[in-house]
């Protein structure tokens, strides 16, 4: 190409970005070369930063600049509930919705056979050692309502019945504001197989 | 927000990417963080080294590493031909159909009132040397079939027109593959207003 070559090499490493396709690294080299270069040495600086900086909780395996994180080291937290999550954005939504004062662990990840992913990938004998060593009587396998997510509760769940532990997975039904002549049938079916009196 | 601070830096900092939301950037940074540490170093190295010695073109005022590019320098591009085009990303476009052999100019941009961007913020001041300075005979205002392109092509246009160059725009009508069943109405009207004796 005619262009400069830390032009291209910039749209190349844009490309490892999940979703990012050549149009899309395109448009965004355009914005932080023509109109923002502040901005790209901001992300520059955070991106040296964060590498450098972020590792994992050695309790939980979040995302921390500690050896522990602020929640593991909370006093204010109850030791006897692990909420199991997916991904540190997972752990961000229960904290942002203020529901929940226990203590988590985060896989990173799920099981996913089409990419690759199985049990081994996952920090599931992090989590296996947390159960063993805190007074937890109850583990909330809060994983995404996909295949995936459900293959991923369904494997920890046999895993975890072993210990004569409380175990307990998210509800499902119908969503708030849930209309249902636009649900999609399979909620549809949950909500009703799943009905409860009132 | 509970989170590290290096990771909650580097989810702003990726917001100012366009079109990039709080839930994409979080994306984002689960997966340079999580999965591809690499990839992360690599996009900082880049954008490092593309805010550093990326300028612009003196002739064409596309990003170059030289202070003036390798089309402009090139002795097989015909010089009797100018095609203005809104960004770098038009101008591959060009390159990569390999239809024309002149020189370009890059506006960097368009006339958009809504985004607060008048003729004076594109570079129309060099354009106007490089008409007077170069043989040109043919100007190709190659703006994007939008408002805002066809704004700018207007403005260009009138302002052109006084050195009594020779002014062309791309042609109007139904893409390749079009379906009249499926097009748009105003490029139906168009391609029936223009159209041609065969």
């Amino acid at each position: 190409m005619a262009v400069a070559k830390a032009v291209d090499d910039l749209t190349k490493a844009l490309r490892r970005l999940p979703g990012v396709g050549p149009k899309t690294a395109q448009r965004f080299v355009f914005q932080l070369l023509a109109r923002d270069r502040k901005g790209a040495s901001d992300i520059a600086n955070a991106l040296h930063n964060a590498v450098e900086s972020v590792r994992h909780c050695n309790q939980c395996n979040n995302f921390s600049e500690s050896p522990v994180c602020n929640i593991c080291n909370s006093p204010a937290r109850d030791r006897s509930q692990i909420c199991v999550v997916e991904t540190p954005a997972d752990l961000n939504s229960f904290e942002e919705a203020g529901v929940y004062r226990g203590l988590y662990f985060v896989l990173m990840g799920k099981i996913s056979p089409m990419d690759g992913i199985g049990p081994d990938d996952l920090n599931i004998d992090e989590l296996l050692e947390v159960l063993q060593t805190n007074p937890v009587n109850e583990v909330i396998l809060a994983m995404n309502i996909t295949l995936e997510g459900d293959a991923t509760a369904d494997y920890l769940s046999e895993l975890i019945a072993e210990r004569g532990l409380k175990i307990t997975r998210l509800a499902r039904g119908l969503p708030l504001g849930g209309e249902l002549e636009y649900m999609d049938k399979g909620t549809l079916i949950e909500a009703f197989h799943r009905r409860v009196p009132t």
